[in-house]
């Protein structure tokens, strides 16, 4: 049990670089030019980046679904912890569960677990209603928000950092 | 080129399921009981769920560093969309890094993008610039919270439906 090591792999996005939909004019100020000036339908006011390829799907949707699996690994996380202190036999049946089965998709392994056993039902319940109170409760969306943003700034200035660091560095 | 997809693959967690420090005691209601009752530390006020296991690091600083690797996927694909309308020369030349280079890690395909050539260095900056302003403009945080909260409970609800649904035939 010491040994147990699972990696959560989230797919982000299998999606393909060329959009199988045809592109939305969506915020794309290169419109094609061969229509009629006066016959032009107005032009968006969404002054937002023109994303392409997510489908019927939004960034955020995915990111969501992403986080979604997020919430299922750390509720099972959360359970494992609870039981822990106060039933071992049931704390035993869940990590040898989690060892055998994947949790990079965390429908597939709620449903796995309810079907393992009727303790394992009881567990996978918990595991579902911890995951509903930890995305509405717990999970600090504001900081998350926060992180995000500090990450992306961060990681920009190191980046032009090293890139400058490194070429002054072969220059002299 | 048509040929071309790249999945992203993030990792959201590469942690064991055993704890490397040793269990906080935050929110935990099982504190040892070998202090003097009048000697006990006041009783946290956190009511969150205590969960085990991000070290250092919170589950927000996790799920923001994988939006972030999301951000930086999504900027690749806005710069492409915006290129591949007026200037195809340069679209042909990130398409092509793109289909060489992984996009699991943000930070590292900027930096190799970066060193590939002077052109490529303009299209880095621009993806750095891109990612910056998507993840403070444009991503609508409050629909991903949204969003996340629906799934959660759409899930829940599907998979106690179907779970009910099938021993329900199989008793009949």
């Amino acid at each position: 049990m010491a040994s147990a090591s699972s990696s959560t792999l989230l797919s982000l996005s299998n999606l393909s670089f060329i959009s199988p939909t045809p592109i939305r004019s969506r915020a794309s100020p290169f419109l094609p030019r061969k229509q009629k000036p006066h016959r032009r339908p107005p032009p968006l006011r969404c002054q937002k980046m023109y994303v392409p390829g997510f489908g019927e799907a939004s960034p955020e949707a995915k990111a969501g679904k992403n986080l979604h699996n997020f919430f299922t690994y750390v509720a099972v996380r959360i359970v494992l912890a609870q039981l822990e202190s106060y039933n071992p036999e049931a704390y035993g049946e869940l990590m040898e569960f989690v060892e055998r089965n994947s949790l990079n998709d965390g429908d597939e392994f709620c449903a796995n677990l309810m079907r393992e056993s009727s303790r394992h039902k009881g567990l996978a319940l918990r595991v579902l209603e911890v995951r509903s109170a930890y995305c509405k409760n717990d999970f600090e969306w504001d900081n998350l928000k926060r992180l995000a943003s500090k990450i992306v700034d961060e990681s920009n200035t190191r980046l032009m950092r090293d890139y400058v660091l490194e070429t002054s560095h072969e220059e002299n």
